[in-house]
């Protein structure tokens, strides 16, 4: 591996935010969880959740624009399951809604361990999770549409997190589990 | 038309923000373009432009998820000509570019009249914007993607306009030309 290539790869990992993930429901449209992963590497996420429309699990291979290498993706078989793994995390659980009593994105604390459980497209958020979320949000809307699509709401809020967590200094000290770094280099060195 | 709608068609016409577009260039996917005029519709931009790839050209007819009615879209032939338009309404030009020297897009004051060019998903930006542009910006990144989905990148930008904007009270007052208006309450009485 060239040095320049392995400083990226080192400052990547010096980026990591363990306690900052993305939770997908029902995904089916391989090109909405290509840019979620896409943001996802992007703001420092090292993993991302999803469950699958049952005929569709095979898109879980799908590799995003050369990120699937860098974003691990883990599959639920439902969201309780999901939800239970974020709670023996320590996350506090957000579930992005377009109710009336969803609270604005920019007045939550990102700085805490968080995942962001984003609706499928066609039928939004579940009741499962609302029902299982600590808080709902919503990125407010002037217009007449009723949504924004859920890989460009998803990145809002991701962005939004970053911005919360470079200003805590979050960025630029590893934090990643060392046995996860070791296996970036490696395979770093050996795409 | 009922109360209720004509008031949501009046809120949103008093958000409209006609000094605030996007342009895309050669645009060659439907659902990016589709995720693009629902953000825009979301932030109060009334017009989207763009050039298409020739063998694309029926996809301006594409309609985004209910927005269509709502988002006009206005096709120019080439960068050069958008840009000329961009021009004679006194609009700073911006260019996404991923580069070294463009500037963090928080660094932007986006209450300036404001278009934002956005590149084609393959290719990225054109040389051609690049030179006709006034500043080029940039959403940073800490992963290894090489680039955000257009339609991210975009929306990413767009909020920051809108909060900028929100702060500066250019929500909720009637900017949009009459004739425009007369139009949306019209249609938007006989969809
Ligand atoms: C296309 S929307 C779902 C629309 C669905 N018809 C509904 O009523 O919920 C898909 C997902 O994108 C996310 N989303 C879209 N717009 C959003 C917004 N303005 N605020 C928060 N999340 C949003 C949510 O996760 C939503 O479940
Ligand atoms: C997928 S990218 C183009 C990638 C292309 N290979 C390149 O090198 O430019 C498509 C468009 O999305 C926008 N974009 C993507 N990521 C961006 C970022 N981080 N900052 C600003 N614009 C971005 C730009 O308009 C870009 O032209």
């Amino acid at each position: 591996m060239s040095p320049e290539r392995l400083a990226r790869i080192n400052a990547m990992l010096d980026n990591r935010q363990p306690d900052l993930s993305v939770y997908l429901e029902y995904m089916h449209k391989p090109h909405n969880l290509s840019a979620v992963i896409r943001t996802a590497d992007a703001v420092g996420i090292p993993e991302v959740h999803a469950t699958w429309l049952a005929e569709q699990s095979h898109i879980s291979n799908h590799k995003a624009s050369g990120s699937g290498q860098w974003v691990d993706i883990r599959t639920h078989k439902t969201t309780t399951e999901a939800v239970s793994h974020f709670r023996s995390q320590g996350m506090q659980v957000l579930a992005t809604n377009l109710s009336d009593s969803a609270v604005d994105y920019r007045e939550i604390d990102y700085t805490q361990p968080t995942v962001l459980m984003m609706g499928n497209e066609r039928d939004g958020i579940s009741q499962e999770a609302l029902g299982l979320a600590d808080q709902d949000i919503i990125v407010p809307m002037v217009g007449m549409v009723q949504s924004l699509n859920v890989s460009v709401a998803a990145a809002l809020i991701l962005y939004e997190a970053q911005r919360q967590r470079q200003g805590a200094q979050m960025y630029g000290q590893r934090r990643l589990d060392d046995a996860i770094c070791q296996r970036h280099l490696f395979e770093g060195g050996h795409p």
